[in-house]
């Protein structure tokens, strides 16, 4: 296995850490994700403006972006938040929400892409289309299997010098040389708004306190697959599959990350 | 029946067709609204800057607006959006929630009524007071029953060239010439936020995939109205009549909608 | 007890009253608190810009501001929902969410206490550095216990000649001369985003109706902390916790108050 740290260990360290997490991210998943983190065991703090955004992320142990309902002023807070977190040598995540929605977002999304992510987290046809591929999708649901974005996320892992997660049924993470896959979860997940959203925020909760981003993106995908796989029993549809799953993150113990199905790739 | 397509065919219609519905909402509705999109087969896509709305717009097959927490950079991406949807032949629904809550407001609702909606959906309070009558309420809560706005939607859909809803209890829909009642759903719906915010964008979806917008409305009515009665039974409160509704909508197979309340008016 | 008002009459005029209360507060906040208010028996409005938030406030029956996802334009619709409120003689409740979290974000908070406001509802760490004290906390999240703000709560709230509630575990509420503790709820609380929020919008459904805000602030606490305890014996985690919470303020009867744990301080 390519992990130096576990998601077992991972969690440890993360709930030990309570890291604050700063989370740039879009009006429909900002309460979800902050829930996601706050039963995890991190604390979310959801601010945006330029006239702020670079001062708290300096103070905060990661920046996360996601650019769901954008608009030219949160860019500019994007930008100032970028600038706090690389200043002070913190890390920051990238979800670049149906970047290919218009020619207008596509442009922002290069821009933030230029700015050197520690961590890309997408679905398949937001990775494909980043690498200038095809895609099925016009809006923010994946129309494409991440099996076939992985060539591109090894790609574009190397050229941003990062690591590129793609998630869907089975997840998948390189940072270009290393490569692992995840399953698990539910497929009722796709099916609740803004869950993506919530894992980027509680992969900045993972980088905030390890200091491998790709064991960090492990950590926090394997944690998400396995509170799926504990939700989904008593789940009778998406809304109460929702509420059991972020009481499953709250729930769930490190040893049971021990039988989370992750795989080399 | 004035139906050429039932809420059972019309619900089979709209899953098989899964389509991309632009919604331009508040900020209270965003989340719940996207669950009750994917929950009943839709795929809900939120942006509103004027930078991407029109060009969002034309591609996806329906737009909605609802202007709660308005402010005016939205009120530009309203239109802009508007303006991609009507280019491309595409059908928009308008939600004025609480209109008549300032002047300002009230002016921005009678713009985006000379914009012709292809369907208007409001409270009874909305309705009366769009007609020029007297309403009971000053907020977004509906003071006022559905019965006592029929007679003023049906001058408001002549005069628009559409269809008008008015959601309550009872819901009335007309184009000016057909009319129908659809009772059904649970006294609890009015004590969740959001709710009447989430049908707008579910008749976008409706819109999106059926010709005529009177059979699109009646139908999404129909599957909201079918929905909450399932939902009611196990509910102990607002907030697990919530997350039962949203599961019903998931869970609700066309042939249920058969018994639904519905009638010539 | 220092009460001319019981937390069970308390609840019993606010239904009676069902009022209309202007909420400007966070993106991660208004689906919640709109949901606490609708639940408990208020009828809560979401709106916020200057082009109409001083008509609003100046109808609605009062006015509460927490600046959890600030930007410039919300500011100005701040003040001048202020200045409608004030001008109307409604009563306002100001949240100051993380006002140490930026140096921009200290200024605003410092303007908008200026404002005088009604009742302030804040956690421990707010409300220590407001007194110009040291707090363990740099975000949202509170990083100190209530008992060791309660005496800068009482300077804090003889200089604004208004109510201060610090919440936490044990909530202290004082205007000065008055002063209360507040026991109930549950630990699971702060793990539930936006519920500090929630309960400062319940607040202001309490002035609205009340004319003494110690009372006011009392009995909003009272009944939060009373369904706090209704709801924790069902909750698996966070999320089956909130809904059973929003459930248990639909339910709870004025009655069930009257074993609020309530003291003198």
């Amino acid at each position: 296995m390519t992990l130096s740290t576990s998601p077992a260990t991972a969690l440890q360290t993360m709930r030990a850490g309570t890291p604050l997490v700063h989370c740039i991210t879009n009006y429909v998943a900002m309460n979800i994700a902050a829930n996601v983190l706050l039963a995890a065991g991190a604390s979310p703090a959801m601010l945006h403006t330029p006239e702020e955004s670079a001062d708290f992320a300096a103070i905060a142990g990661a920046l996360t972006i996601n650019f769901g309902t954008l608009s030219p002023n949160w860019v500019d807070g994007m930008h100032k938040a970028i600038d706090g977190a690389q200043a002070a040598g913190k890390p920051w995540v990238f979800d670049p929400v149906a970047h290919y929605a218009s020619p207008w977002r596509s442009g922002i999304a290069r821009d933030l892409l230029a700015r050197n992510p520690t961590i890309l987290r997408a679905n398949a046809s937001e990775v494909l289309a980043l690498g200038g591929g095809e895609t099925a999708s016009k809006g923010p649901d994946a129309g494409d299997e991440v099996v076939a974005a992985e060539a591109t996320a090894r790609a574009l892992a190397k050229d941003l010098g990062g690591v590129v997660a793609v998630t869907g049924a089975v997840d998948f993470v390189t940072d270009g040389t290393r490569a692992v896959r995840i399953a698990g979860g539910s497929p009722l997940m796709p099916l609740v708004t803004a869950m993506g959203c919530s894992l980027t925020c509680l992969v900045g909760a993972y980088a905030a306190v390890l200091d491998d981003p790709f064991d960090a993106t492990v950590g926090a995908l394997a944690l998400f697959a396995k509170a799926g796989d504990m939700a989904k029993d008593g789940a009778a549809g998406p809304a109460s599959f929702q509420v059991a799953f972020v009481d499953a993150l709250y729930n769930l113990q490190p040893a049971a990350l021990e039988t989370v199905a992750l795989s080399d790739a």
